[in-house]
């Protein structure tokens, strides 16, 4: 058991780990060759230019103004100093959101930390129990609860701190849900007008034999929405197109890094190898090799394109749907159009970057069967993922190696590099698997079918978290795989459960500071040096950058990542509320771990992450549930350790704790979430109001028209490339090619629709009756 | 443990009990003076006049044409004719599914019942484990699962059974509310004109210093539904005047009752005691006393029915409001409304007979603390009824009795009286608390604060099934109060639970059999019989009926009572689902149940029940859910039990029986469920554009002005007697009152309102931004 020396070390080292990352990353940042790796924000923002373009050489590269590394963590304050509502503007609301969950958690634990320092720690440490125990214990146990006698009044102390720990989180929840459901709100009313507030996507329209996707969409809406309806745009599947223009773009890469390296040595032709990853197969001439390989793919995108529009089987049973107010989207949005409550389903549409067009015509029936079979495939993910693991570590001996790959043998037999590949090679197995689980996950959720990226990202965060609650805090709790827990538990009785957890929890307090040192601290710190993307970026800047274009493209701000990084400060939020009653030293760990990654995580969204979308905070119903989960469980565990010690009396006043707790969470849900999932008719009607007023001439159908476009036909931000080789031309032509397959249809053009269709909706009305 | 002879006989107890019931219900129904009584249905829709009116006196009262005894079982097939088309529109909706729940259960059980009979007896039969063993057994039990010995191959068949009986329920289930949300569907389109199908019940309106709830109101609906508002409804609390309006009409019986005595026997007039059940205080004269009483009580009507129209404190802040279409009121009820999600909460208007109106004002904040206060109270309802009950019967001794009431001392301690007392006593306590526990529940769903009386009927059943689940299935299986069991589960294992009760279910077969019996076969033949209303109805006959009127009023139809019968059917679909693969001999007394009581409340639907509302059949979302609730508790103790017979190989087989079950049901949720929550606007749509091409010029403001008024201020349906007894002159003063006081606002009054009041609805809007 470690004592408090040894914790005391370990702090030091992570300490003086985090603090040369700090200025490891105080240095690269300051130099200039690294601006774009530190600041691509401000570069996507276009409010910093390449300081590349001036001074001398030298200067260009590296900062000889040496006066700046003194200030080497002036960072920190600029990056506390930007105030919100600007936070909001230049980060969009969901960044500022998502600091608001290390703010919770400072609100959460400053407060709680002094009390249980105040009135926990000495009433913990005045006791014998450990001294007069043969048993041996170290400093950090006599301030923890271990250190009371069974069967003591003194655990009184420890029933009212969880009640007060618990109604202070529940205030603090309760604060945050009110002040984010009302940032929200201002954020959906204040902001600029967007394609998603007028639009609403329908999925799985239903097939009909007489009328195309098209025309039955305009019908429809038309005549169930008669006064509101302004126009639709039908989903196109061009999951291959993408795929196809992907490919291309990767081919171009290739190319350009060829012709780069032959313009830098004209000496020499660069060649390769056609086989697998270029090292089998015939030698050719790279450039020409490429080159030709790149013109088939344009031919064949530009077939796919061909077939895209013409072929009315490519469009999907989906369509947006956009309204001429908000209010009328806000209706349709909510309520249920077709009398069969699986066809027409209607919900708002997400911002046009957060589409997720892959899933957008799936139909019921099959989504229903994906949910299943998803949700069965994570529980085996869950509470089996050792067993494969295991097998491919069985595998992958010393053995196995030195069959399939002989020439290895020599250098593989000598004696240091066999025991160390025989100490390293069973861990690499789980270590990939660790890597690759958010990617699972991901492709899980993307299986599952929802249509926006947000919530791809938020389904991966509750079954990451579920992951880590099971396989990292309870397996680090009872050491064992996730499936022996399991099959402990089925064979335990309810009110066992918890002992058994809770007994073990104060023995794992040194533990868990450790990994909140490592796997907090200095990841935390880790994280702002950004030592992959600074890699990638100067390899790319060596490799393929030619125009200042590229090296635009070469940029990798990346994103705040919500699928792994919130479940990672929820396992603090366990952690914390866990360890507050029982090993109350922790705490300080926790506190250190919010307030470090605040002013990162802070700094790196002014300056680095460029969100691909803007949610609105849709998750904080997510981040709430889960804190009230960790609060759940801390109660429960509580009452198993209690219960042990003979305390028996406050067991029962510790039932009515998690009872309140889920009250309270079902209370918060019905008075803030509403806002989360629903848009106020009263707001729109006021927004509608507004814009009438001052723009009453806006042309809405313009803004509207091309808004939802899949973004391989838009050809615009990001895969630009196409657009300058060939496909260009291409692209003027979908929008006639729409605007004829209508013509050809007996519906008057869309200006009028609304007023001189009325005839034809009624019509259609005679014919559904 | 019964033998099959013992069944046998009790069969024929119970057969011949309940064929002596039909018997007395055929003689009696034929007595005209029984007419009343057996066919009040008919009465109430005019369809049948008196059979006093006409004939020989002797023939006014007892039916003396034999030849109508002979096919005293001819009521069945009559019963039986009546198509369902032809139902619903006689019964309405909710009695025509009702009786479709007796249908799914011939459905799920016939063919399943015959399978069992052509496999599983077979193979449970040709053992001989019993035969050999040194156990008691009786010849059911070799018909059951006991008689295969243990790790035998033979459970493979009731494995395979399990799945089969689980796919043809889910069929059955599937098809079902197919064909009901359907019939709702059709039933809310293709019926008449009602005023709940353009009505939104708006509750938590907010306070505001300036305008009254009225006003406020009308402002709010004008300004967010500008083209769609039509009228609104204040709620007045009348909840005072309705129960004084009660009081009166008590007090009205009781000088009927003597006026008659005093009519019938001139010689003396009747006196009473004021005082406590008029067993004590001074003698007065009952025609005086009680005429001065109502005319106090008439007063005090007349002074609070004043207070209600000019206080404002006594309007609500709940509203009933109308739209000018259906579609228009279909969106206002599936929209959120205001920015805060606890105030302007709309939901459909129940319909008008089915407000209840006493819980129409409650806030949010009360609602959530009153469901928690609920909750838990049923839990102890549930799990230590016992406890009071208990206390009860210790007081309650012979001891207790004799010095309360020491004159009845001298019978009391006769041997035999003394006796029977003392067997008698303890069971009384705890009936009693049986026969109040269905008014428990509605007392705990009435102070849960739902707004409609199917709500409430709804809740209540879902807490009687929880209960009698617990009480009545366990209870039996486990002997031992609910308690005692709970602490049992609670010490017991995950695995361990459903073990423990599947090993004793296959001993219980001879209890249930016995209880579907006496409660099943017996109690639904002596429904037909109704005794109860036939007793109540003579003696009101010949103490208060003057008047045709009165004896109208005299007559009980009573309802279906869905919170009572629906849990007691839904205990059938469990004893029969669980017992399907242990004991397939129970079968066919569930089927004679299923098919008794099909006849019997076809026959009672037609003939009797008078629904005091009609939800349109809301109630089957729950209907369903619990059968499949007991489908998965059939599974999970098949599962229990086949685990103790060494069949372990078959376990992990049955585990992915109730994960199909429970996704089948989430599919069904999806698919059907809104169908019964919100309202298709497609639908509204159809009958909005058709009701406007049929009626042009229909005047829908005067249809829906008055139609949510609260039962007391009309006067009308059922206390038509305050009307006539001088309060009827208050009630045409009510609506000028009204317009007076919306004449005061600024407000265009409501004919031209949605046209004329535009700018203020725009000026309103500045105010709120």
């Amino acid at each position: 058991m470690a004592t408090l020396k040894d914790i005391e070390v370990a702090a030091a080292i992570n300490i003086l780990t985090a603090f040369a990352f700090f200025v490891a990353f105080a240095i690269l940042r300051l130099q200039p060759v690294n601006d774009r790796v530190y600041f691509p924000k401000w570069y996507l923002k276009g409010l910093r230019s390449s300081p590349l373009n001036s001074g001398a050489l030298v200067g260009k590269f590296v900062n000889l103004d040496f006066r700046s590394y003194v200030r080497f963590l002036n960072w920190m304050p600029a990056a506390l100093k930007m105030p919100e509502p600007e936070l909001i503007d230049h980060a969009g609301l969901d960044s500022a959101v998502y600091l608001r969950i290390y703010l919770v958690g400072l609100k959460i634990f400053v407060p709680i930390t002094f009390l249980a320092f105040a009135i926990m720690v000495p009433v913990n440490w005045t006791n014998g129990t450990l001294e007069h125990s043969n048993l041996t214990y170290s400093d950090i146990d006599k301030l923890s609860i271990s250190n009371i006698p069974i069967g003591s009044d003194r655990f009184w102390t420890h029933l009212v701190m969880a009640y007060a720990f618990s109604f202070w989180a529940c205030y603090v929840l309760k604060k945050e849900y009110a002040i984010v459901a009302l940032m929200r709100l201002h954020f959906l009313a204040s902001e600029q007008r967007r394609p998603d507030q007028f639009t609403v996507l329908v999925k799985n329209v239903p097939p009909d034999s007489d009328e195309s996707v098209d025309e039955l969409v305009e019908h429809f809406f038309l005549v169930n929405h008669p006064e509101h309806y302004l126009t639709h745009q039908v989903v196109y599947n061009a999951n291959r197109l993408s795929n196809l223009v992907e490919e291309k773009k990767k081919l171009q890469n290739w190319l350009d890094y060829y012709q780069l390296k032959y313009s830098r040595n004209q000496s020499k032709r660069p060649s390769s190898r056609t086989g697998f990853l270029g090292l089998c197969g015939d030698r050719v001439d790279s450039i020409d090799f490429y080159t030709s390989k790149i013109e088939n793919f344009s031919e064949e995108i530009a077939t796919e394109w061909d077939k895209i529009i013409n072929n009315p089987k490519s469009i999907m049973p989906a369509a947006f749907v956009s309204f001429k107010t908000r209010w009328a989207a806000a209706v349709c949005a909510q309520t249920q159009q077709s009398r069969n409550p699986t066809t027409w389903l209607t919900e708002w549409a997400p911002e046009p970057r957060d589409v997720y067009w892959a899933n957008l015509a799936i139909p019921y029936v099959s989504l229903s069967i994906r949910r299943l079979i998803v949700a069965v495939a994570f529980f085996f993910l869950t509470f089996f993922f050792m067993i494969p693991i295991a097998f491919v570590q069985s595998l992958a001996n010393i053995e196995g190696i030195e069959k399939a790959l002989p020439f290895l043998k020599p250098i593989i037999e000598i004696k240091f590099i066999k025991s160390f590949i025989q100490g390293f090679l069973p861990g690499i197995a789980l270590k990939i698997f660790l890597i690759f689980l958010p990617t699972i996950l991901m492709l899980m959720s993307k299986f599952e079918g929802f249509i926006s990226i947000s919530a791809l990202e938020r389904r991966s965060a509750t079954r990451y978290y579920i992951f880590q609650f099971i396989n990292v805090f309870l397996g680090s709790i009872i050491t064992g795989t996730a499936f022996q827990q399991l099959d402990n538990f089925i064979h335990q009785s309810a009110n066992e459960i918890p002992r058994t957890i809770g007994v073990s929890i104060p023995m794992k307090a040194t533990f868990f500071i450790t990994y909140i040192m490592v796997d907090g601290w200095a990841g935390i710190a880790g994280e702002i040096l950004r030592l992959k993307p600074l890699i990638i970026y100067h390899l790319k800047n060596f490799l393929l950058v030619k125009t200042e274009k590229d090296r635009e493209e070469a940029m990798d701000p990346g994103t705040l990542g919500f699928n792994t990084g919130e479940p990672q400060i929820q396992l603090y939020f366990l952690l914390g509320l866990v360890y507050a009653v029982v090993t109350p030293v922790l705490l300080p760990f926790i506190i250190v771990f919010f307030g470090l990654a605040y002013v990162v995580y802070r700094h790196q969204i002014i300056n680095v992450y460029n969100q691909e979308y803007e949610s609105g905070a849709a998750f904080w119903p997510d981040v709430h549930g889960r804190i009230i989960v960790a609060l759940i469980v801390s109660q429960l565990l509580l009452m198993g350790l209690l219960s042990t010690k003979q305390a028996a009396q406050s067991t029962p006043l510790l039932i009515a704790l998690p009872v309140l707790t889920i009250w309270f969470h079902r209370f918060c849900k019905g008075r803030y979430e509403p806002a989360f999932v629903r848009y106020p008719l009263q707001e729109a009607m006021m927004k509608d109001t507004l814009e009438r007023a001052r723009e009453p001439n806006l042309n809405l159908k313009g803004f509207l028209q091309n808004a939802y476009m899949h973004p391989v036909f838009k050809g615009g931000d990001d895969s630009d490339s196409d657009a300058a080789s060939g496909d260009g031309d291409q692209e003027p032509e979908l929008v006639p090619t729409k605007r004829n397959s209508r013509r050809n249809t007996p519906l008057p053009s869309k200006h009028s629709g609304s007023v001189s269709s009325l005839p034809e909706a009624v019509q259609e009305h005679a014919q559904l009756l």
